[in-house]
């Protein structure tokens, strides 16, 4: 590869040494391929990120696997942290203030306009001209698309927001991703129910559903988190949640009626708040069917094609239960996620949740070791210059 | 039957002439009985009222054909309009002003406690010792309980709203039911979606979807009611809303396809609020297909056993979709919903929507009118005197 790139920055050229590199995806089974990018033309209110660490979500692991159309080829990965290296005229963080050289900075998946009719709706996420990074196909001008890269191009209408020096990189690179997503999980609920208090049901141990019960935790709530996976619940029990195992049977203590039935005994008679974190069918119908009389589920998991699921309209009328999908955030929920993040992660154990991190260079194995889910994140840490 | 009943209110007898008479149902196929109340005590909060007119809400008729269980016997009628004749101590109307003998009033459905952990979180209509207007065992002590009387026991906990003198009591009866839920359901919906100049669906033009629209269009929505009804789509195009005919094949104009394209045609590209007032699986199925990003669904007609409706929650998620259940009302609700009907009801021809009105004793012959659908209400008015 080439040595170095130029920048060009306005009337400027910013040289960028070592050239930056981004790991171009194809199709399922085909290796990753190296991409240098062969000059770099900031626009107004764009940056250039160096990457310190990305790391791997459950949607790059769907997408290489087929079971989640893509349009390759494109440079995956949206979940990472890095420094900003060059800086565009007018680039500006999320709260508005400059984007500074040096920065260390989280940002979020989409990159809107700001001025269409969703813009304005506060739908930000689903602007008319979205684009996301690391889900586009690559495309001359805008190469560094996505975090499986040494370099990300941030684009005008990315939301954009620092991160302290002290923040361990494994805990801020999911920011982007499943924490920004964990407030706007649970935001849609804290818009019907009072969480202090309230009993709330998780489906999904993952990086989102692990994230949504430390912030319910935080906020007051009776937490419990629901996973087949036994180490995860661990974890979550970790973060001051209830565990239910879903796969249970028989008298088991962690079956959800057992474990709903203490918390009757105590006077929490309804599941006011179920986030559904998991994406599988019998998961949604959990959440449905568990909720109680004026309550909420949340459904954040279904990101690919699955089966569809019942729905009584009768019971949902009768209890007057709402069912809400909530896809990425708003920049506002991701400068939140990063607030939480600075304020609590001394106290809670999410860097144990990466568990290896990879160079670029082998970042077909990280998908790999993502896929087996031994992990709930694995990292990429482009940084270490094995490429 | 007794020539007057006395009623007792604190210390006091008040002498209530003709006595009050409720008629009973018992099962289906069973002609509804005449029982007169042997006498009537006031506990403190309570009022009695002489019923001016009642109409027959679809919940009544399905009760009446077997389509819904009910703890028989029991006083049918929950939409009604009254004048007091009688207040125990304490009474209150819903805004807290004392409630005055003469008072002409509306009540909601429901009597609420106001203190468990339902009415305080806003759940009033699902208060844990809830009681229901027209949906109660007749039991001593609360033989009035349902519109389909002469007079109706006010217990404390319901709320109770006057209207005034000029407002028709066609137009006013249906308020502690139909209209009062229409503003639920529309409440529902502006929780999440600015309904001024967003494109709204409502599907059923019953008297709740017909109160839906003219809400709707008096908020500044752009309406569309679906009917199978030709006549009750006419009436919704004069209350200012387009129409769609769920039945329409081919090339039809009123094909929802065909209603949506020429709205998108003038931007409004996307049904934001979708509102289904009819209890058909197949409107559910619909309203859940049509919103767009960041809509929301209400579900307020399915209150009585219907198919299950298949959702996917992929695009639930992916369109941040909300599908919310509305069941009865809360006091300020019913509020809004008179204030509504006092401010618009000599532009709306809603009186029209109130059939043949019939005396108390033909109360089985007003129910039987009912079900056929020609009208959308029928009345039954106790006090013509002729039983």
């Amino acid at each position: 590869m080439s040595m170095h790139t130029v920048v060009r920055v306005g009337d400027l050229d910013v040289i960028v040494k070592p050239s930056p590199v981004a790991m171009v995806w194809y199709e399922p089974g085909r290796p990753h391929e190296a991409l240098a990018a062969p000059g770099v033309r900031l626009a107004p209110g764009e940056a250039l990120v160096e990457v310190e660490l990305a790391t791997v979500c459950g949607s790059d692991v769907h997408t290489v696997s087929g079971h989640r159309s893509a349009p390759a080829p494109l440079v995956l990965g949206h979940e990472q942290v890095g420094r900003v290296v060059a800086v565009g005229d007018g680039a500006v963080r999320a709260d508005g203030s400059p984007l500074a050289l040096g920065d260390r900075v989280v940002w979020s998946v989409t990159v809107s306009c700001g001025d269409c009719d969703r813009c304005r709706r506060g739908l930000a996420q689903k602007c008319r001209t979205l684009a996301k990074y690391g889900h586009e196909r690559v495309h001359r001008g805008w190469e560094l698309s996505g975090g499986f890269a040494t370099h990300v191009q941030l684009r005008a209408g990315t939301a954009t927001v620092r991160v302290s020096e002290t923040l361990p990189a494994a805990i801020a690179a999911p920011a982007s991703c499943a924490t920004a997503t964990a407030v706007a999980a649970l935001d849609a609920a804290a818009a019907r129910v009072e969480l202090d208090g309230a009993l709330l049901l998780v489906t999904g141990a993952g990086m989102i559903g692990l994230s949504v019960a430390a912030m319910a935790v935080e906020a007051g709530a009776e937490v419990i988190v629901a996973d087949p996976d036994a180490s995860r619940r661990a974890f979550a029990r970790r973060l001051g949640a209830v565990t239910v195992d879903p796969l249970a049977r028989g008298a088991a203590p962690e079956r959800l009626d057992a474990v709903l039935a203490r918390f009757a005994e105590r006077g929490l008679t309804e599941v006011l708040v179920a986030i559904e974190a998991s994406g599988t069918a019998a998961a949604v119908r959990t959440v449905l069917d568990v909720i109680g009389v004026g309550g909420v589920a949340v459904l954040v998991g279904s990101v690919s094609p699955g089966s569809e699921v019942s729905l009584d309209p009768e019971t949902i009328v009768r209890r007057l239960a709402t069912v809400t999908g909530v896809h990425n955030y708003t920049a506002v929920q991701l400068e939140r996620a990063v607030a939480f993040l600075e304020r609590a992660w001394q106290q809670l154990p999410f860097e144990e949740l990466v568990g290896a991190t990879h160079p670029l260079a082998e970042l077909d194995l990280a998908l790999e070791e993502a896929a087996t889910g031994l992990h709930v994140r694995v990292g990429v840490a482009p940084g270490r210059r094995l490429i």
